[in-house]
């Protein structure tokens, strides 16, 4: 993979492109063997791909396709491939396509419609650059915008039909058990030992931690289905099973809204520690007010009371980190929210704020529903924001629980 | 720079310490050439240090400096420098006095103690693995683990007395200024025409853009002290001047913290379309809770009206996202928080929601406190997760405005 942009070296902003692709390659059963980032410079960019394609034959390649003068990716591909940058009909009409979708006119002096000899030009699903691709009997070469999302179209859209043709893989799958509650280090060793040799049988194996969770994912070439019966069959017979909270790769939020939505439930929060993160995580995904209606952060006690209705009493006598404040905070803000499931946490992130009886990473939940109100102490690990990011992981495990109860 | 970790091609994580590194080098004028990053394999890692050091004579390396089986960086430095791995007492001592700041033992089986001949192990104030440092005539390489705050606390301890002296760049100050309200392509042309050129005459001027805001620094290089107040008169006698809110590198956040924390204000939010992402930005800092006491997070219109006092007939008469329904909030959320300022916050993320009257990216707010309630219309661009970023960065901007006045 070669990243191409200034930007990128002068700290302004973080390659997002790599890690997304490493993530979709792995639906292919392959892996990114190396990954450069360069300036905006045509040497730089020349000596990049002689690096990459003295140990790869194809490259794919972000950046550097805008109208801006820095923008002479075109310029160093052709000058590698010992070509010329010239007119093209083809990438001319993507781009004025993709201009007026957006009701706007190609502008004058933009360089959207030339390309080098011999590559082709490929459409842009979500903006205006055209994306490039090149092919020889060793070489092959897929450029696009680094946009994230342009980028991430653009290979999307061509990736299967121009790469993953030549490497001989279509009849193939991969099959993905999300699980939580069980550390990876356990999950193959005392929880299910032999398992990870029974699946291998059926294709690679891989487990990928994610936060308070593990994927277990087994890549099957071949007979896909039978194959994907019986590795399902493997894990459901296993002690695994109590575990996995989703096959496939949609995410804890995005399973949430759709769940709540099937049911015709909508949820709340009343967050302390994770100060409003459980309600932002939620609210990233569009069409989420209608399962979601709110959330009460309240960080200072007396929000708490005034607001949540927590008595004054348990405050004063168990502390704001305790069960009973816990289960007061779900129940008062599930009254006051107006909804069918509310979500409660109070918890120390530290650094400070942590005791011997409370150390930082102390975590009480509860949850409040038609079926009444349950609690649950967690002790977990981290600085502030992984502290933060586990406790508002934990809350949304425990939220689908409730909604598929 | 050299990242290493498999992980990192996997799409499992992201390499943060590219970005971070970059904008550390700032500070001493320099800038990245190329970041390349290899999986967790002796042979990948030598094809890439041959690969950097044809271009560089100065190598930065991140990960495989762990305790685990495919952690073999140092292995691959060695074959490398052609020599050999050994038992170091400094490595095995910085180790040892790790473990002990956690309470642990150093484990047996580990390979902290070991390091290539001619490297010297670094001390690692926040991990447990040493760093490494080796130096020759032509090439200089510093390697630390690839865990961020790691990486970053090895970089920051260790980069200024060993790489920046031999750069003699000592008498150096980085003089940033920190606007907002004004856009980074209009600062040197309508506003400040031949600024720029002025501020050039004291060292490197560069222009970074944020979320909402631009920072304009300029690197000073001897003479700092009287450059550095030659370069302020000049900023604030123009008309840059009202859109500076901060110098230095503080971030917004932080600001909003200590400047109320000064004044001994109490600051709470009324939130519908940023989906509590106001108060999760401001909880991401310890000690918040002394300035920061809670947010509403309305994401219904029923709860607008039950919870945080909006009136039902603002509601129907002019909609959730108007100049009346924001004051109602952020009165309604001053006085139920019982804080001395609100921001509320109403508009439309997107994608959906969007009319001709009031399309994706409208967003209302309004800010009480003791001087009254002030109300601002925004027209924002973006998708749903830059516009929820955007839109809690003009809050946290008008708030700063608030705790100052």
């Amino acid at each position: 993979v070669l990243i191409i942009g200034t930007e990128l070296l002068q700290g302004k902003i973080s390659d997002a492109n790599t890690c997304w692709l490493g993530q979709f390659l792995r639906h292919y059963n392959l892996t990114i063997s190396m990954a450069l980032t360069v300036s905006d410079d045509p040497k730089a960019i020349e000596a990049a791909l002689t690096h990459l394609y003295a140990h790869n034959s194809v490259v794919i390649c972000s950046g550097g396709l805008g109208p801006t003068p820095d923008d002479i990716t075109k310029e160093a591909l052709a000058n590698f491939f010992k070509c010329k940058v010239q007119a093209s009909a083809e990438a001319r009409l993507i781009a004025e396509k993709n201009y007026q979708r957006f009701d706007r006119e190609l502008p004058t002096g933009h360089g959207y419609g030339f390309l080098p000899t011999h590559f082709v030009a490929l459409n842009n699903p979500s903006g205006f650059a055209p994306g490039l691709w090149f092919s020889s009997p060793d070489r092959m070469l897929l450029a696009a915008p680094g946009v994230p999302h342009e980028f991430r179209d653009i290979v999307t859209e061509h990736f299967p039909l121009l790469i993953a043709p030549t490497l001989k893989q279509q009849d193939m799958q991969l099959v993905n058990f999300r699980t939580r509650g069980v550390p990876e280090e356990k999950i193959f060793k005392e929880l299910c030992p032999g398992l990870w040799e029974k699946l291998s049988e059926y294709g690679p194996v891989s487990s990928l931690p994610h936060v308070m969770g593990v994927d277990v994912g087994i890549t099957l070439q071949g007979n896909v289905a039978l194959k994907e019966k019986a590795v399902k069959d493997l894990i459901y017979q296993s002690a695994l099973a109590p575990y996995v909270w989703s096959e496939g790769f949609e995410s804890l939020e995005s399973t949430i809204l759709t769940e709540a939505r099937k049911r015709s439930l909508t949820v709340g929060f009343a967050e302390s520690c994770t100060g409003g993160l459980c309600a932002h995580r939620l609210t990233n995904l569009s069409g989420s007010s209608s399962v979601f209606w709110g959330s009460i952060v309240s960080y200072d006690n007396s929000v708490k009371a005034n607001l949540v209705g927590v008595k004054a009493q348990s405050l004063a006598s168990f502390g704001a980190v305790s069960e009973i404040v816990a289960k007061e905070m779900a129940e008062g803000a599930r009254e006051r929210l107006g909804v069918d499931i509310t979500v409660a946490l109070t918890g120390i992130a530290g650094p400070g704020g942590g005791s011997i009886d409370k150390p930082v990473g102390t975590l009480w939940m509860a949850v409040a529903s038609q079926h009444g109100v349950r609690t649950k102490k967690f002790q977990l690990k981290g600085n502030r924001e992984n502290l933060k990011q586990r406790f508002s992981q934990v809350a949304l495990y425990e939220l689908l629980d409730e909604i598929r109860r």
